[in-house]
Order: structure tokens, then sequence, then C-alpha cells
């Protein structure tokens, strides 16, 4: 199907045949949902061992588990965490169950009394933040709630447009920090490209003193594909630029072993963690020791998390392949759309006509298939071209992944017909 | 031993006395610690039966615990922290392992934005919080981190000196709160009485509309004696005054279950929880929900939670009763100091004659007996008077709090002894 070279005739048989295809749909009165970013059942159960695991024993490294006390968490775990971001132990504490808190934290705590200890970003006016878009839209949110001004940058297939990074950071001294999905990022899957995370290492030598990279490493190991692509470690760039305390990276097991009860990681130099424990230690005694234990004993080293998540990847590439069997179906041979193949990670990432995400979000909504609201992979929520729609693949059954890409095709379709029909 | 009737020889027998005892047990090279607010390892035990309780059942009121969501936590866990902090559950959410990181947060957001999501902190100059003293120095530590200043307020038997407090209150419309452990509070172990109460309550008629009580109900069920004096019911007194926005409630598990692997409860009314759930977020996508499970698997209701309680009093009681009997045959007929005699709670307050607190833990820590560091107790770690001392005797066994209070009592008596003679 190619919209520009069709004749109006065409157009409206299309529009006809699609509409009845559409009503059809509406009539079967679905209630599906594409728009969760989180694990199956299916998924859930490859840790079900989880509880009852420490069989009694609720001491390791010295330390009651069970007691106060412990703010960098267990040395283990912090050795887990370092093997999987590839840093030094000391570069890593373990935390709850949520990276996102310890983003939070980071932020809050820059903003009140600086990434430093020193340079708050509260005391100095046009504090802004890079977002590499489409992102992340609970990051954006931070920025929201801190009154931080979110200035969009374009994503690449190799990452944020560098070129564009740099002139902005070197303009501009306001600028704070960036977000970054660097493997597999929530909603195009792109990996960032050796070049681009050198480059990002580098930004610390022109930025302000107070800039962070907040490197959300979420999707670090979800590969999908046997020779998954590598991400450069951006630490070892960093010590080559002398710009170690430039980047705070996080990750967390949450897709790895339960999304809601696993544990979380920062890494970042000494320096960077010295400042955070300070600022943590006031508002906890120390994260969940004996959880933390959980998840040593069934996954004590990187290559057990490994082995663990071919079998996530098993549950999930179905899905994936599903989502875009259907694309290619629908548009490959088209001018409707293009869309991420990505090689891990939680979702694909769909680029309407201009103009039309929302147009087909609503569609679909009629149709009974949710989808994340247009503009949500925005900062403001604000897709400037109206396109972007952001795939959820991974949470329901494989025969609703189906039948939701079905509906979402024919709803990309016939919104960009009758687009093309009016104008 | 009365250090004001002795005559100057009779001062100086005791001294030499006291000083020979010191020196026996300085050379016995002893490494006590008389300072942790925590669980003894038996008591920890009785919970142990947590890791494993679920087996296999990860669902729960219609929920897949691992997953996650759930902001405000399970809903069989807010009516458990219901029942615990007598009010209804839609009036309490369930969170992660630390009721200190919900106050923090709960300071954080009224600063940053308000607790009533309008008039934040921050806007206003002159921001101020009553510490009723001694009390607990985590919570200072938080108005330090936020620039808040700290008005120390008296701490009678009866709770804070309320003349004082409403008098503050009425004078002053930058006082944003007060601190309040109102049963069995660090360090003094005092309950507030109904009264007390009651005008704690009537504070939101008087104070600021940002002003919140941050009532931290820690030792809400940790009652020593079978006939525990009761505490009123704070948010049935705000009903009455209709002043339920004023009083932030906090509890948690942590000296019920396992000290760093529990659950806490934040209470307050519902316009309050609103605007705090609000800000939580966009700090997490929920609590551990599996954890809460297993909390509520082992303690159904706050009938499980009493009787759990009582076998913790039946470890606790001995050293409580060990610290007292030092105490009384060592000072009861005597003006070296005066004491509390808790029903519950974790600590035991002693305070010396004025100006030696600092003296009498130097002291100690010189013959081997670590003490919470003397000022501690009140805002800024200045203890007005120099003598009070917060003795826990929670931790260590048994003997060695006998050791500890041997030579705590020692070094009270040979500081007082020393004093009057410098005199």
């Amino acid at each position: 199907m190619r919209i520009e070279q069709a004749s109006r005739a065409q157009l409206e048989t299309w529009r006809d045949e699609l509409r009845a295809q559409y009503s059809a749909y509406q009539q079967r009165k679905l209630a599906l949902d594409l728009t969760r970013g989180k694990p199956s059942a299916e998924q859930l159960a490859l840790s079900d061992a989880l509880d009852g695991i420490l069989q009694g024993n609720y001491a390791l490294d010295n330390t009651d588990l069970r007691n106060y006390g412990g703010l960098e968490g267990l040395n283990p775990a912090r050795k887990l965490g370092a093997e999987i971001l590839g840093l030094d132990p000391a570069e890593v504490i373990a935390g709850g169950n949520s990276s996102l808190t310890m983003m939070y934290q980071a932020m809050q705590y820059a903003w009140m009394l600086g990434p430093d200890g020193k340079n708050a970003w509260r005391h100095e006016s046009g504090v802004k933040f890079l977002c590499p878009s489409p992102g992340y839209d609970r990051h954006f949110a931070i920025c929201e709630q801190l009154g931080i001004e979110m200035i969009t940058v374009r994503l690449t297939d190799n990452g944020p447009d560098m070129d564009q990074v740099e002139s902005l950071v070197r303009a501009d001294q306001g600028i704070k920090g960036m977000w970054c999905v660097p493997k597999y990022g929530n909603p195009t899957g792109c990996v960032y490209s050796t070049e681009t995370v050198d480059r990002i290492a580098a930004l610390g030598k022109i930025a302000a003193p107070n800039f962070r990279v907040f490197w959300d490493n979420a999707y670090v190991v979800h590969d999908l594909v046997d020779n998954a692509p590598a991400l450069a470690n951006i630490m070892e760039r960093c010590r080559a630029h002398g710009t170690e305390n430039s980047v705070l990276q996080f990750t967390s097991t949450s897709k790895i072993t339960h999304a809601g009860a696993g544990v979380a990681f920062m890494g970042a130099s000494k320096e960077n963690l010295a400042v955070f424990c300070k600022q943590l230690g006031i508002a906890t005694i120390g994260p969940d020791k004996v959880n933390q234990a959980r998840h040593l004993k069934m996954l004590p080293d990187v290559a057990a998390v490994k082995a663990h998540m071919q079998k996530h990847a098993a549950v999930l590439k179905p899905r994936f392949d599903c989502v875009l069997q259907h694309l290619r179906e629908a548009f490959a041979d088209s001018d409707l759309g293009e869309w991420t193949e990505p090689a891990g990670g939680y979702f694909v990432s769909f680029n309407t006509r201009p103009g039309l995400a929302a147009t087909v979000v609503k569609l679909a909504a009629d149709a009974g298939v949710k989808l994340t609201p247009a503009g949500a992979t925005f900062p403001y929520g604000k897709d400037p071209e109206n396109r972007n729609i952001r795939l959820a693949p991974s949470f329901p059954k494989l025969e609703e992944v189906d039948l939701c890409m079905a509906i979402f095709t024919t709803c990309v379709k016939l919104a960009s017909v009758e687009q093309a029909l009016a104008s």
C-alpha cells in the first residue's frame, strides 16, 4: 500500500475495505492491552524458586541479613551488579526493588545538594536536561517534577545525535545532564554505537562540573537473539577521558527475576557514590539484604544471569516475532510507517506518517486495543511530529499480541488513507 | 551517694575507690556496645519462617505479587497497617522496608511541592520544625539536610510541653511541623498523655495550612509489660477538631519481624495520601508486594501481631530489667542522675548531673563500652545541658548488658565525683 502514488479512487476503495475490517473488530468488543512494559506470568514464573531459597540461612558475608544496616548493599550483591555493569564492586551499590527510585534519588540529591555535594542545581537558573527521544516517560516525569527544562534530542539508530548534543552542551552550561537508555532503549530498542558511547563519555570535558549523564542500563542483559550487539563500557571510556564523575549508571533485576521484588543497582565513581550514600543514609538505614541474598543464591554471577535471560528470550521472542511479522506484512512495501526491529529489550517503536499517532491510538482504543498514549515517549508528552507509538508485546499472551497487531495495522492503514483523502 | 552533701574528704575517698574500679575495667580490654537500637538475633529468629512462607503461591487479592504495580501496597497490607494505627484502610498505604524512607519522602515532597501539593515549604522563608527533645537523631538529620531550622521543645513525661508548643505555633506561621514519637519515644520511652494527643490534634487550627505533625509511631505495639499504657487515637481527635490533614502517621514491622526486611506503613487523611502518592508514583512503580504477602501470611491481623510482640517482650524484658536494676542500685538514693523506666520501646534515657554526659560517654568508651554519642538526642547534636545519654540494651547479650551497666554506673559516679572535686 503506497498512499502517495494512489489515486483518489484507489484510496476510497481502500478506505471502504478498511472501514469494514475495522467495524468487524469493533463488533468483537475486545479488551486488549499492548501498553505495559512488564514481564508476563510465564517469565515471572522462571524465578519462583526465590521465596524459600535461603532455606533458613539468613547469614551471608559475615552479616545477619535480617537486621538493620549495610547502606551500600551486601558485598556479593555489589559484585554481581559490578559484573553486570562492567565496573569494579567498589563502584556499585545494591539497593531495594527499584532502580527508578535510585534515579529519582540521584536527581533529587543533585538538584537539592549537587551531584558533587557542592554545586546544587537548584541554586542555578535555567537548569536543563537533554532527553534523546523517543524515550522513557518516567525519566521525563522526574525532570518535570523537579522543574528541570527538557530539551528533546534526536535519537538515531546509533543513539543520541551527538553533533546536536555536543553543540547544545558547549553552548549552555545550564545543561546538567542527559537521560540515556544505552542498550535496547525504551522504546526504539536501539543500541548506542561505540563511537556514541565514547562521545558521551567525553561530554564531561565540555559540560558544567555538575553535569551528569543518567545511564539507565535497564536492558543490559535482555538480549532476544544469540549474536546480540555489544555495548561499549562507558566507564572505560570515561577513564580514558578523565571524566569518571560525569556518568551515573543504573540497572536492576526487575525484568530478570520478579519485576516488583527485585534488586536495583547504581554504578558510579567512588567519589560520586560517596556523595550519594551520604544523602541516602539520611533517608534509609539500608536495603532489604534478605532479598539481595535470595537473588545471589539464584543468580550468583553474571554467567547465571545470562543463562537465565535465555529462558526469558525463549518466552519473549515469539511475541516480538509476531509483532514484526505483522508490521512487515502490512507495511514492508508501503509508505505508511517505519519501525524498529530490536535485538532485545521490551519494545518495538513504530512511526506513522506525520500527524497520525494520536488518531491511530484513538482508533485502536475504540476497537478494544489499548496502546501507550501518543506523545508519551517525548518530553512533556508532546511528540512534535505526532508519529511515534510504542508497542509493548511482553505482557499479553501470544494470541492476544497477534490480534492486537492485526487491529493495529488496520488502524494505521485506515488513519493513513483517511488522512490522504482529507488532504 | 549524695554528692551535694559530701565532704571533700568523702569525695576524695570515693574518687580513689572509683578510679581503682575503673582501672580494673580498663585492664579487661573490653569491646562492648550499648548504642544500637536494633533487635537481637534471638528476636529476629522469631520471624525466620518468613522466607518460604508463601510456598510458591504468589497471588493475593487478585494480584500477581511478582509483577510491577500497586503503588499504595496490597489491600490486605493496608488493612493490617490500618488496624495497627487505628485508621481506615483507605487512610493507609503499605510500602517498602523503611518507614524512615517514607518520612523522608513526605518531608521532601512537602519541602519541594507542599504537603498539600500547593504550598511548598521551600517558597517560604524561615521554615522551622519543632523537635521535642531528647528525640531521634534521624528525624533531626532530615530537617538538617533540607535546611529546616529546628526548635527544641521540652519533652515531659506526658509528651511535648504543649504550652510551649502552642505558644510557638501561635507566634510563628513559619513553623511547618513537629516530630513526634508518641509511644515509648526514642529515647525516653514516654507515652503521650490523652490530653497531649488532643492538643497536638488541635494544632491544625492555629498552625499554617501547610503544617504537618510527623507522628512516628515506631513502637506502637512494642509493649514490655502486660498492662501497657494506652495511646489515644490521634486521627479520632483530629476528626473531632476538623484537622484530619494536619497529621502524617508512620510505622513499620522493622522491630516486629526482620529489621531490614520488613514493611513500612504511612497513615494520613485520604487527601494527604493522594498528594503523597502522586509524587511517590514518580519515584517508584510500587513496593515489594511479595514481601508484603509474606508478612500477611505470618501476621494476618493485629491480634497476631500482638501475640508475636509478647515473644519479643520475653526476650527484651530481662535486658531492660538488668539496666534498671543497675540504675536503681547505683543511683536510687543519690543526686547523680535520673532515668526513665519505660513500659515498652527500645531505650532507657539517663540524665547525668548537668555538664557530664560527654565526659561519661568518653570514660565508658575508654573502658571499652560504646555509648550513643552525647548530644545525639538533640537537634544539631547539641544537648544544651550536656546531660542526656541514651541506653540501648536490646542488641547485646544479657551478660553483656550487665557488664556494660556496671561500667556505665561506675563512669557516672566517677565523673560526678571528679566534677564536684574540681568545682
